[in-house]
């Protein structure tokens, strides 16, 4: 049997690693590599520098769990927003699409998470403690819980509700119903059902 | 007018170089980037070294031009291959496919490209020069000329019969037809056309 040619070990190993990245089979991993082998500008070197410098610099907000630079991130750092309003997320990658609504000048907290049974995520493993904190040390008097309409952010939602029902603190959730250009025959009954209870007055 | 709060300039510039690879839009940039971000492992860092270590140590095989760890590729290497049979290609990504189907047991050169006017591609900035040379030292009896059967691949191979028609080395193309699999409804005119002069005897 005749030895199967293949890549030299440098480009099989790159296809290999480039599959690791979310989104990218092995069809597009090898059409990467071999976009790398022959750019003849110094884009690949780039990538690979881009990589490190985030890697290197990028760390969690101590404060609210978002993407920064430093200590604390760029939204927690701007004193023209009110500090006193916090809207509470899952994940930091829900900040950015609340930004951009413009609808919200508060400051957010990221759980980095959701009460997971399954998949072995409990409250302690979330940054719970750190906004029982905040709520006590920065006088915030609402909270808008922007969790998943999911059966794990209720229940989280519902956690964080009972530890926090003594304090003086206005609890709220964002609104659920059928979303921007949507028609009724294209939403669930879930969402149908939270429309109608949370109609409003017109 | 408020600041729009985006990503730390790290993140960013992630994001605008990923969108460079072949295949990845913004949105997949951006999820990738943010992968990289939160990654717990070393991933990100793999990829990168990877990278790094590709561009470092792939070049060109001084002979075929396909993808080598040292001056010659292993395909160039291998003793075991025919030595007077040459596969001409345009990319050095052409060869593994071919080397696929097992049929083939000589050598390949790749000429990097096919004449095309309307790129500026030019006889001269081929590997054809080198493609002659290899003809009269290596002692080659056979060319099969594997380019694309477009027009500028069909150009191409009918400036290089030119020039190889004096000397003493055969000169054939892989054949056109149906696809396998390939029903007739399926292909195109010229295909068909193809496949109809191409006939062989059952």
């Amino acid at each position: 049997m005749l030895k199967r040619t293949e890549y030299p070990a440098a480009i099989r190993n790159l296809i290999a690693q480039l599959r690791q990245m979310p989104g990218v089979g092995p069809r597009s991993a090898e059409r990467i590599a071999l976009w790398m082998v022959r750019a003849r500008n110094g884009q690949p070197e780039q990538i690979a520098r881009a990589i490190a410098d985030t890697r290197r610099s990028i760390r969690a907000c101590n404060l609210c769990g978002f993407f920064a630079a430093s200590e604390i991130c760029e939204i927690c750092v701007d004193s023209s927003r009110a500090t006193d309003l916090l809207c509470l997320v899952e994940q930091p990658t829900d900040i950015l699409p609340l930004e951009k609504t413009g609808a919200f000048r508060g400051r957010y907290h990221s759980l980095g998470g959701k009460i997971s049974p399954l998949d072995h995520v409990g409250p302690e493993d979330l940054r719970i403690k750190e906004l029982l904190d905040r709520v006590d040390r920065e006088k915030i008097s609402e909270i808008i819980f922007a969790l998943p309409a999911d059966v794990e952010g209720e229940a989280t939602t519902n956690y964080i509700v009972d530890l926090l029902k003594s304090k003086p603190v206005a609890l709220t959730r964002i609104a659920r119903g059928i979303p921007a250009g949507g028609g009724l025959e294209s939403a669930d009954e879930l969402t149908l059902a939270a429309a109608l209870s949370g109609r409003t007055k017109l």
